[in-house]
């Protein structure tokens, strides 16, 4: 039988969306003993009419104006923070004391130092938690990781990241406001870096280990910006795009970039890493190929005939690719949305006995202290040392 | 308030499972005033534990291991027909002389004499009806179907097509049982060109208008496989390769190949159109893509500057795309199972005062023409005209 | 000491350059024992300026306005037939009883009879002869050819062509003169039959054998044109386009397509060839790229890692692959003229004691068998099996 | 009448050997007042085996075992300096205050410091001089800078580039002697930032303006390595990889990285340049291929139309492209040696009156500038002004 795990669920907006469908969706293609519930959401009392509908189509029971109420509730076994970064902080904290398990989006936090209070908070009541960095269940990148722990890669050389997008070029986007709070720096902490950085910070670390320092310069191409809330030009404090070089503890080199100036690049969210044995290469826009380049084999040490040598082109669609045989048959495509299923499977299983589930809240303080150390090696020109 | 929408559904495998899916997925992303609800499902009294498994998974109220009793339900809006293609038939006409709406999957039928009768039933009963063609509303196809309407390709020269698959190369793969019955001609009627060329013949005349005449040849790679129903070496009676010539009625010339003898083809559904004024290039292994190379526009005639054509990749995934608006935002995926879903969507709006849905099984019965013209082609060895 | 080779060139036209560069470049990039000499140049009296432009650029020693002269002159060796393709039967049996060594372009002829009377001739005189078949040696393709002959394709099931370009789209474009005779039947026999199809012919039965029987279409997009000679407007009887399917003698399934009215395409020379064991794919607009799709090794049958397959660019760039050591470095591409230097250094190392070469003339007949066999099925409608 | 151009080349290595080609071309496909004649070749005394072969492969009248005899014969107009760096500095100002044209291989010198005294010379002389950076003239790069200066691109954001390739990642890789001087660090000055990034940076400051500063870093994996001419192991001097930021005068963002030690990657010389109004990218693996992404008319300011935009690829190849005219026809690519075809031709043509030639020393002395800067700020751990 079906043991309920009952959502309580922050925000009602894209992320609230891609996480309501997901908690859906997980019993239909993975067997697990939890059957997620669509209990409560929750968002302010201004968009009620905006959290109604919301609430009537994904088939929430109930609907909270006061975020502290719901996360309050008996009824409630699970809080999931998709309310913008500024109050991640108060809701993981709060829910964390109320003895939930906690579930928040990415990034973690404003900064390291609200990420690590949260961390201290989620410990020390020993609830579950996650920090929602869905890509790492793109079936693509976790063959990356697979053919990586497998050592087809080898001694690491080269790692390179870019996360690029292009819907911010025009003057007359707007900061702030329930659409585009990414750009208003008291709602989300910092620009790209937090925002899609953060992505590939993760996913870095990840697949080759810790970052030891960098060197970063950040730019925001668009001075001001109507506020939409206020009505008013104001500002822009965030950062447009950012660039960093890294050096890993493995002693392989990285260079980094992002930005949403990048004029055609829609999800440009791309990794390639080199090796003595072999390379591979990721781009989010093509999400369910992986580019692997095969130069030898780590067991035997055997070299691919010098004349069969080539960048292959991994449809990741086979039962063999994770993930896979959960869902259609081979050469058909998932998306976009399955990456936050596949989030959510693993994570039920972990509190079904299965692997702890990557990445926890003190993984998220780890990339947040990258970001930190980012955004303070852009603002004073200089390299800077990740601790931590 | 939401009206439901009572599903009864024939068939609970892989295609059965592609449209519960669906139904579920609509309403959380279409604004739609059905509400399907999962009523029923049917499968053979010897899988009454795997149809047990599967309505629990999906939610259905309740089973059915007799299909004409579910047929006959009284609850029940809506004949969903997943069942092997030899049973679909009878099933479709017994729904329609129920009165019920009716949905098949493809092909329609065993050959164009079965779908007559068909077509003949659902619209002696006047009931709203559908053949599931779904790759029409993969919005990179959509989009395709959009440049052609609005003149961009001009005068057609040449469509050519490919579905191409590689998944009985083995001679130890079986024929027959739940699981590869499209290798059993009795149960599937024909190999490759009743569960792949269906497929692309729709999509060719939905694009290119019909076709005239057909010249073709089929191969059967492997002559005997064992029944995993009987457990015997028996002759394999399906075309596992079929190509043909077409012309089409604008004067158009065609090539289309289908096979599962493609080593390397996954899911390999292609087709280009070239005409005067411009071409398209779709590939079902990059189904967010949409090739199109852009040689004059058709209000001003005038040409794109020499040194700036190409061909343009375009990431169908804009929410000035097909269907794209109800999904995530540009640069996010959707996958194969969204076909279903934008399918059903569709469908739902032409009940409820959209337009009429296409194809409907009169399409099918078409498609399901030009099939049997292709097969009599190949097993005489000469032209044959289509009619109808 | 080198031993020169003394060439006399007919025809001043497209292919007259790109032979004469290919003979000048062969001892400049490989080790040869001749040394060629570009000895006298024709070209038509009423092209004279431009013939003496010609040998002026290209360092011809002298030039003649009568073929015949030029064939009988004693100071030559080789005769280089690039004339348009209703001199090549003259020319080749002139040179041939004048006991020169003889260089055809290709299509080696107008017709299989006409083809028939050429090889009795340069075999009655015992000369070596070619037809310039250039593409086998596209270095991408000799690997191909390698590749198959190490048995990695293993039985093979499918093999598609195409051989698509968009110049003549217009109706604007004459027919004949020196630039256009491809559009002339009288001068070119045929249209993309002898054009384009040749090559992929050539190709197709250099790789996968013998064509045993074919049923074709052929069409005339424009059927009038103006005549650049005559300035009148004129009837089009060549084919504008042509596709047919091919059964080969090993068993496996063939499509073929050629046109000038693929809007897009310039040089679409591809080929495809599925086996249980691999495929590739090749494409002449890519041409330093050969797309392999590895699946079981030849030798220990042994399969490769499921999650690992894919299709593999390879970049034909290495000193490993045929005929690259010659050029420059891994990396660096070679291009269109360098097929015609590698063809050239083949066939002087076949004078010198090397393999023999291949395509012959009788190479070429065989390919002109195929395409009178195409043009039959299309004029009457039905399968032609193809003889000798 | 040709007015002959008397070479004397110093070198006949690998470079030796793209110039000789290339002077021996220009005539063949570009009409040219001057006709490059092979006069006489040096290289030092112990390589006068490898020496002699050259000269005759190539034709040159003469060779010269002391370069500076070379240098001041009166037969001779023009100086190609195609030996080792540290050799360039001394060549030149020989060459110069000879009075004989000027053409020097990159990287300019091994600094900057050299490179002001080289173009003192010249400038003293008044010697027509140019560096030759021959990727400018590969077709697909000079397409990017006309779209560029079209106006397409607009306000630019964003600039990268790479050139990563993967030949001496092995230990076994030997340093020094004929082959391996590159890796040896008193003869190359540098490693990948002198012989790959100045190529990079180059093509940059060409396409996007001036840098104005840079942060670097540089890595040696392999620590030491066998030294070919002394037969030791010896430690490894050189920068096997370096990456840097850089922001460019115009406020773009640049990042770049060179590395021998990129997997799978054998040529790949990259950029991407994204502007307000569009978007190009260029990879060296692909050189026929421009891909650009248009987004808005820079006359008009009108957008494409929504639906159709996309990175389009632009096979470079037409008449209308750069330089194409000269070659063959469209859909026929050239290759590797065709850029210093190309790159001579022009300067043939501004000899002859034509446009001032670009880059001349000045402007390597410019790329030598920035790379001393580069390996400035990575001895230095800091951020670096780029000065003059």
């Amino acid at each position: 039988m079906a043991k309920e795990l009952r959502i309580g669920m922050l925000g009602c907006g894209f992320m609230g969306k891609a996480h309501s469908n997901a908690w859906l969706q997980v019993p239909h293609f993975f067997d697990r003993e939890h059957k997620p519930v669509l209990k409560a959401v929750y968002a302010r009392p201004e968009d009620k009419d905006k959290l109604e509908a919301f609430a009537k189509r994904w088939g929430y029971e109930s609907i909270e104006t006061d975020w502290r109420k719901l996360v309050e509730r008996d009824d409630i076994d699970l809080i999931d923070v998709c309310v913008p970064n500024n109050m991640h902080h108060d809701c993981v904290i709060a829910a964390a004391e109320a003895g939930k398990i906690v579930v928040c989006e990415k990034p973690l936090a404003m900064n390291a130092r609200e990420a690590e209070e949260m961390v201290a908070a989620v410990e020390k009541a020993g609830v579950p938690n996650m920090v929602c960095f869905n890509y790492r269940r793109v079936p693509a990148i976790a063959l990356a990781k697979q053919i990586i722990d497998e050592g087809r890669i080898g001694r690491p050389f080269h790692y390179r990241a870019t996360y690029n997008q292009d819907y911010t070029i025009s003057q007359k986007v707007p900061q702030g406001g329930l659409a585009l709070w990414r750009l208003d720096a008291r709602v989300a902490g910092s620009g790209v870096t937090g925002d899609l950085l953060a992505h590939s910070i993760d996913t870095a670390e990840w697949l080759n280990g810790p970052i030891k320092k960098v060197v970063a310069y950040t730019e925001t191409f668009v001075k001001e910006r109507v506020h939409a809330e206020t009505g008013r030009v104001e500002k822009v404090e965030i950062d447009d795009a950012c660039m960093f070089l890294a050096v890993f503890e493995n002693g392989s080199l990285g260079t980094f970039e992002s930005t949403r100036y990048a004029r055609g690049r829609k999800n440009y969210n791309t990794f390639e890493l080199n090796g003595e044995l072999g390379s591979v290469f990721f781009d989010l826009e093509d999400p369910h190929l992986l580019q692997f380049f095969r130069y030898a084999d780590p067991q035997t040490g055997k070299k691919i005939e010098d004349h069969l040598t080539g960048w292959q082109k991994i449809h990741v669609t086979a039962s063999e690719h994770p993930y896979m045989k959960h869902w259609w048959v081979p050469g058909c495509t998932i998306g976009y949305e399955h990456t936050f299923i596949n989030t959510f499977a693993d994570f039920l299983a972990s509190l079904e006995g299965g692997p702890k589930f990557q990445p926890d809240m003190r993984s998220g303080l780890r990339t947040q202290r990258v970001c930190d150390a980012i955004l303070q090696s852009a603002r004073e020109g200089r390299w800077v040392e990740i601790e931590g």
